[in-house]
């Protein structure tokens, strides 16, 4: 895998998001919210795509969109499908994400991302845009929602929300990347500083209370969570992430370990993925692609001590039930 | 740097070491014990060359022989005097370590390591042969020790101390960089299941004694001490042994701290030596050469509560005063 950095500076240039059309209630981009209509394509080791995977779990989406898993390991031709039966996703019949790319756009040469939400009737892909996709599962696929399910965006919180996801996404959820991917010693430095001051800044938030905004689990603590779970199997070491795990940041692993333990979070989490995905295809980080058999990750089972905190996970709602069968995932330790 | 694996089993391969001639009291060997004919050329970052900088200061051996630093990156003519004025050590007058080796030995073309001692005469190494040279500071230079110098190898506990540094030495010191260059993961994964099993082995032997044999400080601890103090700057990230932080095993990291806050352990390490040789000298376990800013160490001043466990650090003597004026190290955080 390539990784695009500034010659100048040394800093990781992320792509932007090239399909950015909607699936909404009143189907106004052409994409209708559908039962049985779209695929979300993932991969398990991927901290973006597995927002949606949460949001999915705790909305009780997974009869209406159905999830097709990639391969942690992408070749030259990106994400694949290589874990199903004949290396092909059952349903959309391909060997390879970009082929839902390439069927919506022939000429397309840009990266090829996940999550992708796949059209299957037409096998196109519809959009790439993963600050959207969970937003619209909250707010557009409400008919679909599970009795219960929590509100994740609640709209009397959604300025607040908007402005700690801002944050969390230049400071941790790309920072981690920055810092990881970074070739110069300053563009590493830079990111490292915002990541921890950032991080100690949550900590203080988060001392007081249980969840980032309100009293409910909302969007903001599922796009921080997928960066924490990372933290010390990954981030930690093959980032240089490293001036303390996330297990010596008591308020911060307090906090992640609730949410691990909430389910639809935890269950939705391989970190065999997780590990095998960022230290084999960095190969400009990690040339010998060896997997490091640490940490021990049985502490994420602790007792976090987050309920004296009070708060109400689910809101006026109720936790999701357990994965779909075929979603269960093997013990993690 | 090229690092020698064998291409079958993927296993680093560590070159012996060829000068083994050996300075003694009766002079054997051709090199007599003499003060100020010799001199030590370590670099601080490396942990085979750092037991004879602890060794020589706590038996006051400062004035009996001197010491080179080499800078701690290393180019392709291995060790250098870049630290010093004209990139020259000012006692040798060479500009790298390879000088020495080659007036002991013209033709040699094997590997240039620390530590090394030089006979400052000649010009010549006499031994790079590191279990020896600390050995040799504590039974044949007795006549320079300080006034209160400790009994480091005491012959009623030889056996006890050879016994445990052959499994230190197979399981610690040499397993660290086993795992941190092993190209193919099953011997990656043997050395680090060898060096965490010893660890743990270690750690109970430590929990009821303050010190490996017996109850004083001997040649035992300071070879597990310089591979403990690089575990969580390097070993950790760099080399994957990361099933635990040495901060998160609570018995050995006491014990650590017990060790490099006594006189002559501590105030030799100099952990940006340390963690900017292994960071940016193993391009190919760190192609970026990025040094990371983590972790954290000011938690090596932290009380450490060992004296509970009795012992007596130096026996019958007595701990060594500070450093010689040219040898005191900045703050190392």
């Amino acid at each position: 895998m390539t990784v695009p950095t500034d010659p100048e500076t040394g800093e990781f240039v992320r792509a932007p998001n090239h399909f950015a059309a909607r699936i909404t209630a009143d189907g106004r981009d052409g994409w209708p919210v559908e039962a049985g209509r779209y695929r979300l394509v993932v991969s398990r080791a991927c901290p973006w795509a597995s927002r949606g995977l949460v949001v999915r779990r705790l909305l009780g989406l997974e009869q209406a969109i159905s999830v097709a898993v990639a391969d942690p390991i992408q070749d030259e031709r990106s994400w694949r499908f290589t874990l199903d039966p004949d290396g092909r996703d059952p349903v959309l019949g391909i060997r390879f994400l970009a082929e839902a790319y390439h069927a919506a756009q022939p000429d397309y040469d840009g990266g090829i991302s996940v999550p992708a939400v796949v059209d299957i009737p037409s096998g196109k892909l519809v959009t790439n845009d993963y600050p959207q996709i969970t937003l619209d599962f909250s707010t557009e696929w409400t008919s679909y929602h599970r009795p219960g399910a929590p509100e994740l965006y609640p709209e009397k919180h959604r300025d607040e929300i908007d402005e700690i996801n801002q944050a969390v996404y230049r400071d941790v959820n790309a920072a981690v990347y920055e810092a990881g991917f970074a070739t110069k010693q300053s563009a590493y430095d830079d990111a490292y500083t915002r990541l921890f001051a950032r991080l100690d800044q949550l900590s203080d938030r988060l001392s007081g209370q249980r969840f980032l905004v309100g009293d409910t689990i909302t969007e903001a603590d599922i796009r921080l969570f997928t960066t924490l779970v990372r933290f010390d199997p990954v981030y930690h070491g093959h980032f240089k992430c490293n001036r303390q795990k996330l297990s010596e940041l008591p308020v911060l692993w307090a906090y992640a370990r609730d949410l691990f333990q909430t389910p639809g979070f935890g269950d939705t989490v391989d970190f065999d993925h997780i590990k095998r995905h960022y230290y084999q295809v960095h190969e400009q980080v990690n040339p010998t692609r060896i997997v490091p058999k640490g940490p021990d990750l049985r502490n994420w089972a602790t007792p976090h001590g987050r309920e004296a905190l009070g708060g109400r996970p689910f809101g006026d709602g109720t936790p999701p039930g357990p994965p779909p069968a075929g979603e269960v995932l093997p013990p993690q330790w």
